[in-house]
């Protein structure tokens, strides 16, 4: 993804869902437009969407003990959503490894990009110790991703 | 800076100005951390606090119908904080072009570095539209920077 | 309105406008429930809902410099809302005076009730400033409350 | 407390605790005034600080599996606060019983009154069920109430 010069389109082979929100007073900031954290949590309502669609309720992993904690976040913002601005919200996953994944998201208002992002997630148990993915659930994940995992060298780094 | 492996540091030239803040318990989400959106705002606090410091009180900007409007935002996350942390957030300039600028964080709770990050920002008048930064004001800024300003290929692509 | 024993209803000559939506974990705090604070921003929703299908869409309002700014806030926590738990808020106009007015809520999943809630308003303009609410609006709003205004007296303290 | 007239006064007999804060441009709403929902957490800072001072760190009780609830909020507004606004928020206890508590604000800029507020707690354990205040726990705090508890036909509602 390049989020630096705002091309960014989804790939042709990503398995996205997408959600719909309308933009509430209360996350308008005095700049009288969306204040930027609150994407971050647009994000995750998507992320929860494409994880119900393409794997299993979210909830599933909350009663396991478990959560996809967040260890990176890119946030790239094109142009600024408004009270009652009807948003689409798009996600897919882009890599999966042994304990992390990183889904990538784009958000439009009717036709223009306003926003790309991706984040970074680890797979954590009850005490947020870093664990290796269910190997049914990455197997299952895999087969949804646009990219082939980072490489060995980023994966050691983890 | 270098977020990716967490070996960011204050750069031995960096300006900075730190703001130390409790972790309130409204911040804390499902996973009994900070929820990762929240510390967006921790670093808008930073960040008005440093140009309150080095350059005029923010109030001053949006008195004249200005706002450094943030345009890129990268969170790295290190360590999970968690209710009533006393944390200590440490921001500095890193470059000043025409219209942008950016800055570095990083977020400690005593030695510990729970996140490091860089938002980039826009100037904008009160319409939003893109404008030089006051060459007063640049000229003032560009002497706390740690960095010269990125290549003109990145600078045309504003 | 009793909010203080639960046995709240809607009242059989409230003209209602309810919202669904869907408890996004970013509103879930330290005790795995949503915090106290955002159901402040669910009855706003449910409230602007219900002007745009009572009345006409709040940005005409802001278009024109005015807001109903929030004067007082009751909110009766009956039962916590959870992760990914499908709410409905609805909202009902209660009275109108000359400068403010009060609406009602009620939150429910499925069947259970949850919250029961006030809110009133006042009428202000640009600058803040309590202005009467346009004759014609008020006219038209006035068709929808439940109760008539409250008492001289009280109207006097506004 | 009478929130009705603004006529609220912070009690001769109250054993108060305060906090100070700087309102952060994220708190800011579209009528470039504190959005009136993140009062709420202002006011939850307070109440927490009072606990700490006044009776144990809150975390002692999270230790323990236990909340004090919100189960009732009245915030009413007085004058708005705007971005970086130098606040003070003032709590106190005004009474407890077997295993509930109201806790009462009040929220200053220098000398003005902003807001005044209460807040009703039941105190639960770890599945959110009322359980009654620890004996100990409970006199500590009777000691620095500024009513006695409500009476008897309230308690038995609860």
């Amino acid at each position: 993804m390049n989020t630096e010069n705002g091309t960014n389109t989804i790939p042709q082979n990503a398995h996205t869902t997408s959600v719909d929100l309308v933009v509430p007073f209360s996350d308008i900031d005095g700049m009288n437009i969306v204040h930027h954290a609150n994407y971050a949590c647009y994000l995750e309502r998507a992320r929860v969407a494409w994880i119900e669609a393409h794997d299993q309720p979210y909830q599933v992993y909350i009663a396991q003990g478990n959560h996809f904690a967040v260890s990176h976040l890119e946030m790239h913002y094109h142009q600024p959503a408004r009270f009652a601005d009807k948003l689409c919200v798009t996600a897919w996953l882009q890599w999966v490894h042994g304990a992390s994944l990183q889904i990538a998201y784009a958000l439009h208002r009717n036709e223009t990009l306003l926003l790309t992002a991706i984040t970074q997630h680890v797979f954590v148990d009850q005490n947020g110790k870093p664990r290796r993915i269910p190997k049914d659930r990455r197997e299952s994940l895999i087969r949804f991703a646009t990219e082939t995992a980072p490489t060995e060298q980023c994966e050691r780094s983890l």
